[in-house]
Order: C-alpha cells, then sequence, then structure tokens
C-alpha cells in the first residue's frame, strides 16, 4: 500500500513538514509495510516558500532589499530542486508579517522590495519564476515593484513618485523606457487564489485594505487613487484592468503581473502541486492523508486539502483530512474525493494544549485512521 | 454490510441507549445501506438494570426496601424480556448514590434491603437471578441480606445483631433453620468484576473501604470484624471465606453468595452480554462499534468495549471504539481485536462542551469512521 502525506502546516503550531512527519509516523505504527511519500504542500500564500524549497529539496537565497515600510531588510527567494524556477513570496519581502504592530500604514507601503528581488533573480541568472502573492501588506498596485525594476512612474514635475498606493493620484505619465528589457523573456506563474478585481466595491482596496490597516477613509483614497493607476496604465499598455479577475491580488499587484509580465495566474494549491511532483506520486498511491489547522465548509473553497483531495481524485485516489480542528458543514467535501475527516483532539482540551502536543496528537490520529482504513489489508499481512 | 453498535454509558452525560442511537445515526448518514443493530451494554455496575430491561425489552417493578442506611426507600428490580430472569442491581437498592453527601458511615450501611428483595422477587414467582454488584455503599459481609431472608446472625444475648459492618463482631452464633428454603432451588449468577479476597491488604475493607467512606481506623475495624464474620460462617457452612477470590466484592456479598447461595460469579460485561443477545447478533456482522466515556490502557482490564471487542473477535467481528476521552497506552488494545479508537472531541473545548454536544459529536465521528472503515463498500455501492 501506498499513501501520500501531503498536509499544509498547522498554522501558528507546526510547520508542513513537521505536520507530515508526525502522520508518516503514525501510519508506520498503523501499518509498517506501508510505502508512506512525505509531501508537504502549501497554497500559495504564507510557508509556500519553505514548502516549496523543502519538497523539492531546493536551497534559498538572502539578500538585502526594501521592505514594505521602505526600510532595508534582509529577505530570501528559494531556488527549487530543478535549480531553474525562482520562488518568491510577497509575505517575506512585502508582507503583513514584517510590519511590527501598530504601525500597519496601507497607504505607504510598497512592492518596491519585490521587484528589487526580481531584478536580483535575473541577475543572478533566473527566468522562470513563482511569485506567491499571499500575505501582502501592500496597496501600491504594484508600482513600487515595477519602479524597482526600471519603470518611470512621473508626476507632474517629472518626478518618480514615491512609495505606497496613498502616491498613486499624483501620476502624470508612465515612461517605460528604462523598464528591464529581461523581463519580457521570462515566465511568471502567479500562485493567487484572489479573484477580485482591480477596483469598486470588491476590489483590492475596498475587500482587503481593511485587513492591512485601511480605515474607511483610507480605503476611499486607495481606490480612488487605484482607478487613477488603472487609467495609466491602460494608456502605456493598452490594458484595461479594472474589472479583470485577479488585478486585485495583492493590492493590485495581480494587474501589474497582467499588465507588464509575461505571466500567468494559477491557483495556489495547483502550482504548488505541480512543482512537488504530485501527480507523479498520486500513481498507484490507495490513499492520500492531508490536513489543515482548521477544516470546515470553507475548506471547499480552495484552501490545501482540497486541492489535494481533487487532485487525488482526478486519479481516483481516496483522500483522508487530518484537522486541529473540525468545523461545521463537512458535508461538502465529500463529493469532492475525501473519505473522511478526523480531529487531532483526543479528549477535552485547551488550544494551548492541542498545539503544545500537537506531533503526538497528530501521530495518534493518523495511526487510528490508518488502521481503520486499511484494517483488511493489515488484517490480511497480520495473517498470512 | 451489518453494524452492531454496543456502548457503555457515558458517565454523565448519556446513557447506553442514547449513545447507541447518536452512533446508529452518524452510520446511517455516511453508509444509508447499512443494517444496524443496537445492542446498549453495561459491564455489570450502575446502569446494569436499566440496559439489560431496556435491550431486551424487560420491563421494571418498584417496590419499598430497607436503603442501606436503614431507612425505607423504594427501589427497581427488572425482569428481562424472556419473562423469567429477575435483574437485582445492588447500585439501586443498598448503593452509595443513595447516600446523601457528607453521610457515608460504612459501620453501619447494611445490605438488608437487596436480601428483601431477593425475597419479594422470590415471591412473585422468580428463581432465575442476576445479580449486578457494582456500585454498593455496604461492607457487612452480605449479613444485612442474609438476616432479611431468615437467617439469624445472634450476639450472646441471643439477639439479632443489627445493620452494618459494624456489628460483626457481636456474633456469637449462626442459625440457618429459618434460611429462605427456596433459595437453594434458585440460581443466582453474580455480575462482578471483582477478584479480591474478604480479609486482608487485599480485602473488602481496605480496598473498597475507603470509598465508602471509612476512615483508616474504621477499615482496621471493618477488617478484623470482617474476620470474624468469615469464622461464625465457616463454622455453620464448612466455607473458609477469606481468601477465596470474589468474596470481597461489594463489601464481602461476595462471600455470602459463595456460601449460601447456589451461585456463579462472572464478569459483569459477559453476564451482559448473554442476556441482550450479542452473540447471535455477531453472526454475520462486519462490524462493532462500541463506546465508552473514557477509553486508556485500563480499558484492557474489563471495561465494557473490551468485554463487546472479545465477543466480537470469537467471531472474528473487528470492534472500533468511540470515546469521549482516549487517554495514554491505548495500544495494549489492538491485539483484543479493537482496531481503532476515536474520539468524539473534535476540536479543543472544554469538557462541558462535549458533555452539552455529546450526541452531535458522537453522531459525527461515528459518520467519520464509518466512512473510513467502509470506504470500499461504500464507493462501490455509489458507483453501482
Amino acid at each position: 500500500m501506498k499513501v501520500i502525506v501531503a498536509p499544509d502546516s498547522f498554522k501558528g503550531c507546526l510547520n508542513a513538514v513537521e505536520v507530515s512527519r508526525a502522520i508518516q509516523e503514525g501510519i508506520k505504527k498503523a501499518y509498517s509495510n506501508a510505502e508512506t511519500v512525505i509531501l508537504p504542500v502549501a497554497d500559495g500564500g504564507e510557508g509556500t516558500l519553505d514548502t516549496l524549497a523543502a519538497a523539492t529539496e531546493g536551497k534559498k537565497r538572502r539578500i538585502q532589499v526594501i521592505g514594505p515600510l521602505g526600510n532595508p531588510i534582509e529577505a530570501e527567494y528559494g531556488v527549487l530542486g530543478d535549480g531553474e524556477t525562482c520562488v518568491i513570496e510577497m509575505a517575506c519581502v512585502s508582507g503583513l508579517s514584517l510590519i511590527p504592530e501598530g504601525e500597519l500604514s496601507p497607504l505607504k507601503t510598497t512592492t518596491y522590495g519585490t521587484g528589487q528581488m526580481i531584478k536580483q533573480a535575473i541577475d543572478d541568472g533566473f527566468s522562470s519564476f513563482i511569485l506567491a502573492l499571499g500575505g501582502s501588506a501592500t496597496n501600491d498596485g504594484g508600482a513600487g515593484m515595477l519602479q524597482a525594476l526600471g519603470l518611470r512612474i512621473l508626476d507632474k514635475h517629472s518626478e518618480d513618485i514615491s512609495y505606497g498606493g496613498g502616491e498613486l493620484n499624483k501620476i502624470d505619465q508612465i515612461d517605460s523606457s528604462s523598464f528591464d528589457p529581461r523581463i519580457k523573456n521570462c515566465k511568471f506563474t502567479i500562485a493567487s487564489d484572489v479573484q477580485n478585481p482591480l477596483i469598486g466595491p470588491q476590489g483590492a482596496s475596498a475587500v482587503f485594505g481593511p485587513q492591512k490597516g485601511a480605515t474607511p477613509e483610507m480605503v476611499q483614497v486607495l481606490d480612488s487613487n487605484m482607478k487613477h493607476w488603472a487609467n495609466q496604465v491602460e494608456r502605456v499598455t493598452g490594458l484595461q484592468l479594472d474589472d479583470r479577475p485577479g488585478a486585485g491580488a495583492a493590492g493590485g499587484i495581480g494587474g501589474a503581473f497582467q499588465a507588464f509580465f509575461p505571466s500567468e495566474m494559477k491557483r495556489g494549491i495547483d502550482v504548488v502541486l505541480d512543482h512537488i511532483g504530485m501527480f507523479d506520486a498520486l500513481t498507484e498511491a490507495d490513499l492520500v492523508i492531508t490536513g489543515e489547522g482548521q477544516v470546515d465548509e470553507q475548506t471547499a473553497s480552495g484552501k490545501t486539502p482540497m486541492g489535494v483531495a481533487q487532485a487525488a481524485k482526478r486519479k481516483d485516489v481516496p483522500t483522508i483530512v487530518i484537522a486541529g480542528s473540525i468545523g461545521s458543514g463537512i458535508d461538502v467535501l465529500y463529493k469532492f474525493g475525501i473519505v473522511s475527516v478526523t480531529s487531532i483532539v483526543n479528549k477535552p482540551m485547551t488550544l494551548y494544549e492541542a498545539v503544545e502536543n500537537a506531533e503526538e496528537l497528530l501521530e495518534l490520529s493518523a495511526e487510528q485512521v490508518t488502521r481503520s482504513f486499511f484494517y483488511e489489508s493489515i488484517n490480511r499481512e497480520v495473517l498470512s
């Protein structure tokens, strides 16, 4: 029997590799003859870089860039095991988690560092990119990134505008003559689950601005500025971004990729599954065990266990989900190839206790569910 | 597929019938074509009477007797569905739960009511008895029960001694001439898991006295009195009870049954399984689901899920256990035919929350484990 172990991280608790190893231990205790393949996954948000680097035995490279608040920071990009694909995670360069508590400033945060990182990676010889957009702190339409790559975004005094979505209304013209010419020979895979447009009530500013610290007044300014930015982009590229699905991802950087980069946007989990070799691994697999900290009816809308289950279902392999917490409405998951959902929590306990003992609890629950699922096979092997 | 649902009660939460129904609901949600047979069980302790009466569609009869403290109470005996077997549960007649908080008095508590109940049942025409010994409040060696049935237990003034283990030292002689002659034509099945002797450090007083309220000093008195009682019993019956396994059950009433009654002592769970028709039900069963509030390494020593699993294993039927809480060391259960143990707790929560939502949680966990265990069959039926 072959079991693919493909969980996400349990956020705030264990990373995906640690989760995988604990589940593998449990499977081995239940069924020592089972073949296990560990493929930690991520949904294209935070953790994607580490997960892809670990799963493909790639490496990471640390460079200095401008952080979301405009100050210099150190950040890493990843190189997959193929030696050719560069992974950049916005969360690590221009991300919310880089901003100290109480200093959220969505009018000022910039994607400049993301642009610098792309430039450095091209300098380093890479031309194939995965950009994971989750966890960004920015709402600048990707203007900072484009500036770092040579695009001139000028005000009426022909001065380059400064950082942040609060500056976009000052744009008078865009000069793309110095935009890095190597970009057009690169390939960008944009990992993002966001289908929101750039502008309006479903746009970047209105939907994601608040979680980046925008007050209702700031949202109005940001959305209006973004509209001005979209008009300017249209003048220079001919592309009307306002309503394009995905243009609103990561504070509008999705739109910047659509307008200025040879790029393709894909669901985060699918990008990850493509690159960790999930589809090959699924050949002749008998079961997939995936997992995530919280599983509920929301899981059906594109989170990791769902993507894993859908991939497995295409190869007729059933999936079992191990969760920290199970919420309501999990019935909706069954039709996507999910056999059952089990929680690691095995008695009344606090969240703290569950987190503290997560590895042991994961192992125990994986053992029990393996024993139930493979009862016939285990029994047959014991008897023979 | 045929699934036997045979759980114990979840103590302080749901009785065995309620637990069974919730599990059945979960199975039906997972696998609507599965045949389910509900056989709520009990371990011979508290709840045995209700469980046996319910499982066999028997009835109960309420009578007035002397309670453990010597005051009149109302108590019930059960009649199984066969109309012939009478079930008496000591917990309901001479039990700890009948004593108000703070009034434990192990020197005084009496089994007199148990004897009255036997006498009444014989008057009512019964000759086949199940005596469930769990939960007694007494430490009188069964002297009270025997007195109620006509045995004269006399002090040196030829007066009947009074209630309780504190009186046993006063015995000068036992006169069995008036002992109810019908007893010898009855059959008593004693349901008890206790193998302790009557006297000494492993005896009734030392081991079970404290939970009935005995201080160390009282334990010494009770054990010394019990030794005197054993000597008197030996004089009249020829049977030396001191070290006999099981004589120490329920404050020494186990010894009284051995000395004065045509009786056989059996493990509580086995008595229950015999009478609810478990062995017939297991024929052609594919799975047994049992359960108990707490499952851990102690479960291996004779608790309900263990007895159920052992019975199932004799017919090559696997058993899955659903627990409220899972403790450590459950690996020891596997060799007794237990496939896996799953908890109803599906996220971090308090005991209160688990108890409040126990029915829903039971249903959910039964559903998930059924989906995992019967994955192949369910899938086959969906496809066909």
